[in-house]
Protein backbone atom coordinates (compact mmCIF):
# COMPACT_ATOMS: atom_id res chain seq x y z
CA UNK A 1 0.00 0.00 0.00
CA UNK A 2 1.12 3.48 -0.66
CA UNK A 3 -0.74 6.68 -0.12
CA UNK A 4 -0.43 10.19 -1.36
CA UNK A 5 0.87 12.10 1.26
CA UNK A 6 -0.49 15.57 2.41
CA UNK A 7 2.83 17.13 3.28
CA UNK A 8 6.59 15.92 2.81
CA UNK A 9 9.87 17.49 4.20
CA UNK A 10 12.74 17.61 2.17
CA UNK A 11 15.87 17.91 4.65
CA UNK A 12 19.41 17.81 3.62
CA UNK A 13 21.49 15.88 6.77
CA UNK A 14 23.64 18.98 8.30
CA UNK A 15 27.22 17.67 9.27
CA UNK A 16 27.90 14.45 6.75
CA UNK A 17 31.75 14.67 7.05
CA UNK A 18 33.67 13.91 3.33
CA UNK A 19 34.28 10.38 2.90
CA UNK A 20 36.78 8.24 2.72
CA UNK A 21 37.89 4.62 0.71
CA UNK A 22 36.63 2.31 3.60
CA UNK A 23 34.75 4.40 5.71
CA UNK A 24 31.08 2.88 7.31
CA UNK A 25 28.53 5.05 5.32
CA UNK A 26 25.71 4.03 7.28
CA UNK A 27 27.51 4.59 10.62
CA UNK A 28 28.34 8.13 9.22
CA UNK A 29 24.97 9.01 8.61
CA UNK A 30 23.40 7.65 11.96
CA UNK A 31 25.88 9.95 13.89
CA UNK A 32 25.30 13.04 11.74
CA UNK A 33 21.43 12.05 12.13
CA UNK A 34 21.85 12.02 15.98
CA UNK A 35 24.08 15.22 16.31
CA UNK A 36 21.25 17.14 14.12
CA UNK A 37 18.63 15.68 16.96
CA UNK A 38 17.26 13.65 14.05
CA UNK A 39 15.43 10.30 14.64
CA UNK A 40 14.04 8.07 11.94
CA UNK A 41 10.41 7.44 11.61
CA UNK A 42 8.84 4.58 10.20
CA UNK A 43 8.47 5.42 6.04
CA UNK A 44 11.21 8.01 6.35
CA UNK A 45 13.47 7.86 3.06
CA UNK A 46 16.92 8.26 2.92
CA UNK A 47 18.44 9.56 -0.42
CA UNK A 48 22.37 9.49 -0.64
CA UNK A 49 24.08 10.93 -3.56
CA UNK A 50 25.87 7.75 -5.58
CA UNK A 51 29.37 10.08 -5.36
CA UNK A 52 29.61 9.15 -1.38
CA UNK A 53 28.59 5.90 -1.59
CA UNK A 54 31.49 5.58 -4.53
CA UNK A 55 33.75 7.08 -2.32
CA UNK A 56 33.53 4.86 0.59
CA UNK A 57 33.82 1.87 -1.79
CA UNK A 58 37.10 3.38 -2.77
CA UNK A 59 36.08 3.29 -6.50
CA UNK A 60 38.52 6.08 -7.35
CA UNK A 61 40.80 4.91 -10.55
CA UNK A 62 44.37 6.74 -11.26
CA UNK A 63 43.39 7.62 -14.73
CA UNK A 64 47.63 7.36 -15.61
CA UNK A 65 47.96 4.02 -15.42
CA UNK A 66 44.75 3.01 -17.74
CA UNK A 67 45.84 1.92 -21.50
CA UNK A 68 42.86 2.84 -23.81
CA UNK A 69 42.09 0.21 -26.54
CA UNK A 70 42.34 1.11 -30.04
CA UNK A 71 38.10 1.70 -30.53
CA UNK A 72 38.28 3.98 -27.36
CA UNK A 73 41.19 6.31 -28.84
CA UNK A 74 39.29 6.39 -31.98
CA UNK A 75 36.14 7.31 -30.21
CA UNK A 76 37.80 9.72 -27.85
CA UNK A 77 39.44 11.91 -30.71
CA UNK A 78 35.83 11.49 -32.24
CA UNK A 79 33.86 13.24 -29.81
CA UNK A 80 36.93 15.09 -27.72
CA UNK A 81 37.31 12.84 -24.85
CA UNK A 82 40.54 11.66 -22.76
CA UNK A 83 41.12 8.64 -24.32
CA UNK A 84 41.54 6.78 -20.90
CA UNK A 85 37.98 8.26 -19.57
CA UNK A 86 36.48 6.23 -22.65
CA UNK A 87 38.24 3.66 -22.19
CA UNK A 88 36.88 3.09 -18.65
CA UNK A 89 33.74 4.00 -20.00
CA UNK A 90 33.81 1.24 -22.48
CA UNK A 91 34.88 -1.10 -19.57
CA UNK A 92 31.36 -0.05 -17.48
CA UNK A 93 28.97 -0.41 -20.07
CA UNK A 94 27.38 -2.95 -22.67
CA UNK A 95 25.93 -1.06 -25.71
CA UNK A 96 26.73 2.31 -27.01
CA UNK A 97 23.48 3.98 -27.98
CA UNK A 98 24.14 7.51 -28.90
CA UNK A 99 27.71 9.09 -29.42
CA UNK A 100 27.85 13.42 -29.41
CA UNK A 101 30.73 16.14 -28.65
CA UNK A 102 31.36 15.14 -25.14
CA UNK A 103 29.75 12.54 -24.27
CA UNK A 104 29.00 9.09 -24.85
CA UNK A 105 25.48 7.54 -24.10
CA UNK A 106 25.57 4.03 -22.98
CA UNK A 107 23.94 1.20 -21.47
CA UNK A 108 25.50 0.93 -18.18
CA UNK A 109 27.23 -2.49 -16.79
CA UNK A 110 23.94 -1.56 -14.24
CA UNK A 111 20.86 -1.67 -16.83
CA UNK A 112 20.36 1.93 -17.26
CA UNK A 113 21.59 4.30 -20.40
CA UNK A 114 23.45 7.06 -19.07
CA UNK A 115 26.08 9.83 -20.54
CA UNK A 116 29.43 8.69 -19.92
CA UNK A 117 28.26 5.72 -17.72
CA UNK A 118 27.92 8.02 -15.18
CA UNK A 119 31.88 8.13 -14.46
CA UNK A 120 32.68 12.07 -12.73
CA UNK A 121 35.75 12.88 -13.26
CA UNK A 122 35.16 17.33 -11.61
CA UNK A 123 35.53 15.83 -8.08
CA UNK A 124 37.31 12.42 -8.10
CA UNK A 125 39.85 12.81 -5.96
CA UNK A 126 40.35 10.68 -3.42
CA UNK A 127 41.34 12.11 0.11
CA UNK A 128 44.54 11.35 1.29
CA UNK A 129 46.53 8.93 1.50
CA UNK A 130 46.06 7.58 -2.30
CA UNK A 131 49.09 5.76 -4.19
CA UNK A 132 48.98 7.44 -7.70
CA UNK A 133 49.41 10.31 -9.31
CA UNK A 134 45.95 10.49 -10.94
CA UNK A 135 44.31 12.27 -12.80
CA UNK A 136 41.14 10.18 -11.00
CA UNK A 137 37.91 9.32 -12.30
CA UNK A 138 35.36 7.73 -10.15
CA UNK A 139 33.16 5.55 -10.80
CA UNK A 140 29.51 4.53 -9.99
CA UNK A 141 29.20 2.22 -6.90
CA UNK A 142 29.40 -1.63 -7.57
CA UNK A 143 26.14 -2.76 -6.78
CA UNK A 144 24.14 -0.10 -5.60
CA UNK A 145 20.91 -1.86 -4.89
CA UNK A 146 23.28 -3.32 -2.63
CA UNK A 147 24.40 -0.73 -1.20
CA UNK A 148 20.93 0.42 -0.34
CA UNK A 149 19.87 -2.50 0.95
CA UNK A 150 22.90 -2.86 3.34
CA UNK A 151 22.30 0.81 4.38
CA UNK A 152 19.02 0.50 5.31
CA UNK A 153 19.41 -2.65 7.26
CA UNK A 154 22.07 -0.86 9.04
CA UNK A 155 20.47 1.81 9.92
CA UNK A 156 16.91 -0.02 10.65
CA UNK A 157 18.68 -2.12 12.92
CA UNK A 158 19.95 0.86 14.81
CA UNK A 159 16.51 3.03 14.75
CA UNK A 160 13.62 -0.11 15.18
CA UNK A 161 11.98 2.27 12.10
CA UNK A 162 11.13 1.07 8.88
CA UNK A 163 13.26 2.71 6.19
CA UNK A 164 13.62 3.47 2.13
CA UNK A 165 17.19 4.40 0.97
CA UNK A 166 17.43 5.54 -2.70
CA UNK A 167 20.88 5.60 -3.86
CA UNK A 168 21.17 9.08 -6.70
CA UNK A 169 22.39 10.18 -9.33
CA UNK A 170 22.34 12.98 -11.92
CA UNK A 171 21.04 12.13 -15.83
CA UNK A 172 20.89 14.07 -18.31
CA UNK A 173 17.39 13.21 -20.78
CA UNK A 174 16.65 12.69 -24.10
CA UNK A 175 14.04 15.90 -25.21
CA UNK A 176 14.53 17.77 -22.15
CA UNK A 177 17.57 19.99 -21.52
CA UNK A 178 18.82 19.67 -17.79
CA UNK A 179 19.79 17.37 -15.29
CA UNK A 180 17.74 15.57 -12.90
CA UNK A 181 18.27 13.16 -10.05
CA UNK A 182 17.04 9.55 -10.45
CA UNK A 183 17.23 6.22 -8.53
CA UNK A 184 20.08 3.72 -9.25
CA UNK A 185 19.73 2.22 -5.90
CA UNK A 186 17.04 1.82 -4.05
CA UNK A 187 15.33 -0.71 -0.76
CA UNK A 188 12.63 -0.60 1.16
CA UNK A 189 10.97 2.20 -1.07
CA UNK A 190 9.30 0.26 -3.80
CA UNK A 191 10.74 1.67 -6.77
CA UNK A 192 7.63 1.78 -8.57
CA UNK A 193 3.91 3.00 -7.62
CA UNK A 194 0.95 1.38 -9.71
CA UNK A 195 -1.98 3.60 -8.93
CA UNK A 196 -3.63 1.84 -11.55
CA UNK A 197 -6.07 0.64 -9.20
CA UNK A 198 -7.00 3.76 -8.21
CA UNK A 199 -10.25 5.55 -9.30
CA UNK A 200 -10.53 9.22 -10.88
CA UNK A 201 -13.59 11.82 -8.94
CA UNK A 202 -15.89 10.08 -11.39
CA UNK A 203 -15.03 6.33 -10.74
CA UNK A 204 -13.42 5.37 -13.70
CA UNK A 205 -9.86 3.80 -14.03
CA UNK A 206 -6.82 6.54 -14.13
CA UNK A 207 -4.56 5.72 -17.62
CA UNK A 208 -0.70 6.03 -17.31
CA UNK A 209 -0.55 5.98 -13.46
CA UNK A 210 2.65 4.03 -12.65
CA UNK A 211 4.80 6.72 -10.98
CA UNK A 212 8.60 6.68 -10.84
CA UNK A 213 8.69 6.95 -6.94
CA UNK A 214 12.23 6.18 -6.21
CA UNK A 215 12.87 8.64 -9.28
CA UNK A 216 10.49 11.36 -7.99
CA UNK A 217 11.97 10.53 -4.74
CA UNK A 218 15.90 11.30 -6.05
CA UNK A 219 14.62 14.61 -7.97
CA UNK A 220 13.16 15.80 -5.12
CA UNK A 221 16.65 15.23 -2.87
CA UNK A 222 18.21 16.87 -5.71
CA UNK A 223 16.59 20.49 -4.99
CA UNK A 224 18.34 20.37 -1.77
CA UNK A 225 21.53 18.01 -1.95
CA UNK A 226 24.84 20.18 -2.44
CA UNK A 227 26.36 18.69 -6.18
CA UNK A 228 29.06 20.54 -5.37
CA UNK A 229 29.65 20.37 -1.55
CA UNK A 230 29.57 16.30 -0.38
CA UNK A 231 28.80 17.35 3.30
CA UNK A 232 25.21 17.56 1.47
CA UNK A 233 25.29 14.37 0.18
CA UNK A 234 22.36 12.85 2.18
CA UNK A 235 18.89 13.80 2.20
CA UNK A 236 15.77 12.97 4.55
CA UNK A 237 12.62 12.82 3.05
CA UNK A 238 10.11 12.48 5.60
CA UNK A 239 5.77 12.29 5.16
CA UNK A 240 5.88 9.72 2.03
CA UNK A 241 3.16 7.00 2.88
CA UNK A 242 4.17 3.13 1.45
CA UNK A 243 4.58 -0.08 2.58
CA UNK A 244 8.61 -1.88 2.66
CA UNK A 245 9.03 -3.46 -0.26
CA UNK A 246 12.56 -5.25 -1.35
CA UNK A 247 12.56 -4.66 -5.39
CA UNK A 248 15.34 -2.91 -6.79
CA UNK A 249 16.03 0.40 -8.26
CA UNK A 250 16.58 -1.95 -11.68
CA UNK A 251 13.31 -2.62 -11.85
CA UNK A 252 12.92 0.84 -13.05
CA UNK A 253 14.84 0.42 -16.34
CA UNK A 254 13.26 -0.49 -19.63
CA UNK A 255 14.58 -4.00 -21.49
CA UNK A 256 16.03 -2.82 -24.82
CA UNK A 257 13.31 -4.57 -26.71
CA UNK A 258 10.62 -2.88 -24.53
CA UNK A 259 12.22 0.55 -25.42
CA UNK A 260 11.22 2.49 -28.87
CA UNK A 261 14.39 4.86 -28.23
CA UNK A 262 16.87 2.28 -27.74
CA UNK B 1 21.16 33.89 -8.12
CA UNK B 2 19.88 30.60 -7.11
CA UNK B 3 21.32 28.46 -3.74
CA UNK B 4 20.76 25.47 -2.56
CA UNK B 5 17.83 25.42 0.44
CA UNK B 6 18.75 22.95 3.30
CA UNK B 7 14.90 22.22 3.86
CA UNK B 8 11.48 22.26 1.36
CA UNK B 9 8.75 21.68 2.64
CA UNK B 10 6.03 20.48 -0.29
CA UNK B 11 2.25 21.01 0.87
CA UNK B 12 -0.87 19.57 -0.64
CA UNK B 13 -3.20 22.85 -0.28
CA UNK B 14 -6.30 21.25 1.01
CA UNK B 15 -9.70 22.61 -0.09
CA UNK B 16 -9.25 23.54 -3.70
CA UNK B 17 -12.59 22.86 -5.25
CA UNK B 18 -13.48 20.87 -8.34
CA UNK B 19 -12.61 23.38 -10.92
CA UNK B 20 -15.47 24.35 -13.96
CA UNK B 21 -14.99 26.06 -17.53
CA UNK B 22 -14.47 29.31 -16.86
CA UNK B 23 -13.16 29.20 -13.54
CA UNK B 24 -10.64 32.24 -12.04
CA UNK B 25 -8.15 29.42 -11.08
CA UNK B 26 -5.93 32.30 -8.99
CA UNK B 27 -8.83 33.39 -7.38
CA UNK B 28 -9.85 29.47 -6.27
CA UNK B 29 -5.95 28.92 -5.00
CA UNK B 30 -5.93 32.02 -3.72
CA UNK B 31 -9.18 31.37 -1.51
CA UNK B 32 -7.90 27.83 -0.40
CA UNK B 33 -4.31 29.15 0.89
CA UNK B 34 -6.81 31.30 2.58
CA UNK B 35 -8.77 28.96 4.11
CA UNK B 36 -5.57 27.01 5.46
CA UNK B 37 -4.04 29.63 6.94
CA UNK B 38 -1.23 29.74 4.41
CA UNK B 39 0.34 33.35 3.48
CA UNK B 40 2.51 33.23 0.38
CA UNK B 41 6.04 34.33 0.80
CA UNK B 42 8.98 35.05 -1.35
CA UNK B 43 10.22 32.18 -3.41
CA UNK B 44 7.43 30.04 -2.49
CA UNK B 45 6.72 27.68 -5.47
CA UNK B 46 2.97 26.59 -6.30
CA UNK B 47 2.70 23.63 -8.65
CA UNK B 48 -0.44 23.19 -10.51
CA UNK B 49 -1.11 19.93 -12.39
CA UNK B 50 -1.90 20.66 -16.28
CA UNK B 51 -5.34 19.16 -15.79
CA UNK B 52 -7.02 22.10 -13.44
CA UNK B 53 -6.06 24.51 -15.94
CA UNK B 54 -7.09 22.99 -18.45
CA UNK B 55 -10.27 22.31 -17.14
CA UNK B 56 -10.65 25.78 -16.04
CA UNK B 57 -9.80 27.01 -19.94
CA UNK B 58 -12.23 24.57 -20.98
CA UNK B 59 -10.53 22.63 -22.64
CA UNK B 60 -12.62 20.11 -23.22
CA UNK B 61 -13.55 18.08 -26.88
CA UNK B 62 -16.74 15.83 -27.40
CA UNK B 63 -15.30 13.34 -29.56
CA UNK B 64 -18.29 11.99 -31.04
CA UNK B 65 -18.32 15.43 -32.84
CA UNK B 66 -14.30 14.82 -34.06
CA UNK B 67 -13.94 13.43 -37.58
CA UNK B 68 -10.95 11.30 -37.96
CA UNK B 69 -9.04 11.67 -41.66
CA UNK B 70 -7.68 9.04 -43.38
CA UNK B 71 -4.15 8.86 -41.38
CA UNK B 72 -5.64 9.03 -37.86
CA UNK B 73 -8.07 6.14 -38.82
CA UNK B 74 -5.00 4.15 -40.09
CA UNK B 75 -2.64 4.80 -36.99
CA UNK B 76 -5.54 4.09 -34.89
CA UNK B 77 -5.83 0.50 -36.22
CA UNK B 78 -2.25 -0.01 -36.42
CA UNK B 79 -1.81 1.26 -32.59
CA UNK B 80 -4.96 0.16 -30.89
CA UNK B 81 -6.76 3.68 -30.02
CA UNK B 82 -9.82 5.46 -30.58
CA UNK B 83 -9.50 7.22 -34.04
CA UNK B 84 -11.29 10.42 -32.72
CA UNK B 85 -8.14 10.22 -30.32
CA UNK B 86 -5.63 10.31 -32.68
CA UNK B 87 -7.32 12.60 -34.84
CA UNK B 88 -7.31 15.09 -32.11
CA UNK B 89 -3.50 13.83 -31.33
CA UNK B 90 -2.36 14.64 -34.47
CA UNK B 91 -3.99 17.89 -34.61
CA UNK B 92 -2.41 19.17 -31.40
CA UNK B 93 1.16 17.94 -32.50
CA UNK B 94 3.92 19.27 -35.18
CA UNK B 95 5.85 15.92 -35.54
CA UNK B 96 5.15 12.34 -34.94
CA UNK B 97 8.03 10.44 -33.28
CA UNK B 98 7.44 7.20 -32.78
CA UNK B 99 4.49 4.74 -31.94
CA UNK B 100 4.27 1.57 -30.03
CA UNK B 101 0.88 -0.35 -28.95
CA UNK B 102 -1.48 2.27 -27.22
CA UNK B 103 0.37 5.54 -27.72
CA UNK B 104 1.53 8.22 -30.15
CA UNK B 105 4.88 9.40 -28.91
CA UNK B 106 4.99 13.30 -30.92
CA UNK B 107 6.87 16.56 -30.37
CA UNK B 108 3.27 18.75 -29.29
CA UNK B 109 2.53 22.27 -30.78
CA UNK B 110 4.07 23.61 -27.49
CA UNK B 111 7.51 22.33 -28.45
CA UNK B 112 7.86 19.47 -25.78
CA UNK B 113 7.70 15.35 -26.42
CA UNK B 114 5.04 13.23 -25.15
CA UNK B 115 2.60 10.36 -25.49
CA UNK B 116 -0.23 11.13 -27.19
CA UNK B 117 -0.19 14.96 -27.08
CA UNK B 118 -0.85 14.68 -23.16
CA UNK B 119 -4.55 14.50 -23.80
CA UNK B 120 -6.33 13.26 -21.12
CA UNK B 121 -9.63 10.88 -21.64
CA UNK B 122 -9.29 9.35 -18.09
CA UNK B 123 -10.98 12.07 -16.38
CA UNK B 124 -12.27 14.43 -18.86
CA UNK B 125 -15.86 14.76 -18.02
CA UNK B 126 -16.88 18.45 -17.91
CA UNK B 127 -18.73 19.24 -14.78
CA UNK B 128 -22.41 19.97 -16.08
CA UNK B 129 -23.81 22.30 -17.25
CA UNK B 130 -21.84 20.47 -20.53
CA UNK B 131 -23.39 20.45 -24.54
CA UNK B 132 -22.47 17.65 -26.05
CA UNK B 133 -22.79 13.82 -25.66
CA UNK B 134 -19.19 12.68 -24.95
CA UNK B 135 -17.24 10.73 -24.63
CA UNK B 136 -14.89 13.76 -23.33
CA UNK B 137 -11.25 14.23 -23.84
CA UNK B 138 -9.33 16.89 -22.20
CA UNK B 139 -6.92 19.04 -24.03
CA UNK B 140 -3.45 20.41 -22.30
CA UNK B 141 -3.63 23.95 -21.58
CA UNK B 142 -3.58 26.47 -25.08
CA UNK B 143 -0.65 28.34 -23.44
CA UNK B 144 0.67 26.91 -20.21
CA UNK B 145 3.95 29.79 -19.81
CA UNK B 146 0.92 32.06 -20.07
CA UNK B 147 -1.24 30.63 -18.07
CA UNK B 148 1.48 30.02 -15.42
CA UNK B 149 2.16 33.73 -15.71
CA UNK B 150 -1.56 34.91 -15.05
CA UNK B 151 -1.41 33.00 -11.84
CA UNK B 152 1.99 34.42 -11.08
CA UNK B 153 0.69 37.74 -11.18
CA UNK B 154 -2.49 37.32 -9.72
CA UNK B 155 -1.29 36.01 -6.86
CA UNK B 156 1.77 38.30 -6.39
CA UNK B 157 -0.61 41.08 -6.89
CA UNK B 158 -2.69 39.89 -3.62
CA UNK B 159 -0.15 38.26 -1.57
CA UNK B 160 2.69 40.78 -2.36
CA UNK B 161 5.54 37.77 -2.35
CA UNK B 162 7.90 37.16 -5.28
CA UNK B 163 6.36 33.75 -6.33
CA UNK B 164 7.02 30.78 -8.77
CA UNK B 165 4.22 29.05 -10.62
CA UNK B 166 4.91 25.92 -12.51
CA UNK B 167 2.49 23.97 -14.79
CA UNK B 168 2.90 20.39 -14.27
CA UNK B 169 1.97 17.32 -16.43
CA UNK B 170 2.83 13.82 -15.50
CA UNK B 171 5.36 12.29 -18.50
CA UNK B 172 6.86 8.97 -19.61
CA UNK B 173 10.29 8.25 -20.61
CA UNK B 174 12.76 6.99 -22.53
CA UNK B 175 14.67 4.09 -21.00
CA UNK B 176 13.04 4.08 -17.63
CA UNK B 177 9.77 3.26 -16.71
CA UNK B 178 6.97 5.07 -14.67
CA UNK B 179 5.60 8.49 -15.00
CA UNK B 180 7.18 11.87 -13.50
CA UNK B 181 5.87 14.86 -13.30
CA UNK B 182 7.76 17.68 -15.37
CA UNK B 183 6.98 21.32 -16.07
CA UNK B 184 5.24 22.47 -19.70
CA UNK B 185 4.35 26.39 -17.82
CA UNK B 186 6.56 27.96 -15.89
CA UNK B 187 6.45 31.60 -13.98
CA UNK B 188 9.18 33.08 -11.72
CA UNK B 189 10.82 30.43 -10.90
CA UNK B 190 13.84 30.04 -13.16
CA UNK B 191 13.08 26.51 -15.48
CA UNK B 192 16.95 25.64 -15.54
CA UNK B 193 19.62 26.72 -12.63
CA UNK B 194 22.98 26.93 -14.29
CA UNK B 195 25.66 25.59 -11.79
CA UNK B 196 28.42 25.33 -13.77
CA UNK B 197 30.32 28.24 -11.60
CA UNK B 198 29.87 26.24 -9.30
CA UNK B 199 33.20 24.85 -7.60
CA UNK B 200 33.85 21.40 -6.10
CA UNK B 201 35.75 20.96 -2.63
CA UNK B 202 38.87 20.93 -4.40
CA UNK B 203 38.47 24.36 -6.15
CA UNK B 204 37.56 22.30 -9.56
CA UNK B 205 33.98 23.31 -11.57
CA UNK B 206 31.73 21.07 -11.86
CA UNK B 207 30.92 19.44 -14.93
CA UNK B 208 27.29 18.98 -16.28
CA UNK B 209 25.26 20.75 -13.73
CA UNK B 210 22.71 22.74 -15.61
CA UNK B 211 20.27 21.30 -13.54
CA UNK B 212 16.06 21.14 -14.61
CA UNK B 213 14.94 22.68 -11.69
CA UNK B 214 11.69 23.55 -12.82
CA UNK B 215 11.02 19.77 -13.67
CA UNK B 216 12.82 18.68 -10.30
CA UNK B 217 10.01 21.02 -8.41
CA UNK B 218 7.13 19.19 -10.57
CA UNK B 219 8.25 15.96 -9.90
CA UNK B 220 8.51 16.97 -5.98
CA UNK B 221 5.03 18.01 -6.28
CA UNK B 222 4.06 14.99 -7.97
CA UNK B 223 4.43 13.04 -4.58
CA UNK B 224 2.05 14.54 -3.18
CA UNK B 225 -0.35 15.76 -5.70
CA UNK B 226 -3.66 13.21 -5.80
CA UNK B 227 -3.59 12.17 -9.50
CA UNK B 228 -6.84 10.72 -8.79
CA UNK B 229 -7.97 13.47 -6.67
CA UNK B 230 -8.30 16.77 -8.56
CA UNK B 231 -8.76 18.34 -5.23
CA UNK B 232 -5.09 18.36 -4.79
CA UNK B 233 -4.19 19.19 -7.66
CA UNK B 234 -2.14 22.03 -6.07
CA UNK B 235 1.00 22.01 -4.16
CA UNK B 236 3.27 24.36 -2.45
CA UNK B 237 6.89 23.92 -2.55
CA UNK B 238 8.16 26.16 0.37
CA UNK B 239 11.77 27.07 0.66
CA UNK B 240 13.39 27.24 -2.56
CA UNK B 241 15.86 30.16 -3.08
CA UNK B 242 15.93 31.94 -6.43
CA UNK B 243 15.81 35.02 -8.17
CA UNK B 244 12.71 36.09 -9.89
CA UNK B 245 12.71 34.41 -13.68
CA UNK B 246 10.57 35.31 -16.89
CA UNK B 247 11.99 32.44 -18.70
CA UNK B 248 9.26 29.91 -19.72
CA UNK B 249 9.52 26.40 -19.58
CA UNK B 250 10.03 26.54 -23.30
CA UNK B 251 13.78 26.81 -22.60
CA UNK B 252 13.46 23.36 -21.52
CA UNK B 253 12.87 21.37 -24.35
CA UNK B 254 15.28 20.19 -26.91
CA UNK B 255 15.57 21.63 -29.93
CA UNK B 256 14.99 18.33 -32.87
CA UNK B 257 18.87 19.13 -34.00
CA UNK B 258 20.47 19.31 -30.18
CA UNK B 259 18.43 16.24 -29.37
CA UNK B 260 20.09 12.53 -30.29
CA UNK B 261 16.72 10.66 -29.79
CA UNK B 262 14.89 12.80 -32.17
Amino acid sequence: MIACSQKLEVIAIPGIPLIRPGDDLASSIAAALSRADLRLRDADVLVVTSKVVSRAEGRFVDLSRIGPSERAVALASEVGKDARLVELILRESTYLSRKTQGALIVRHRLGFISANAGIDASNAQPVLPASGSGPWALLLPEAPDRSAANIRHALESTSGASIGVVISDSFGRPFRLGTVGAAIGCAGLPPLWDRRGERDLYGRALENTITALADQVAACADLVAGQADERRAVVLVRGLRFSPSDLPARILYRRPDEDVYA
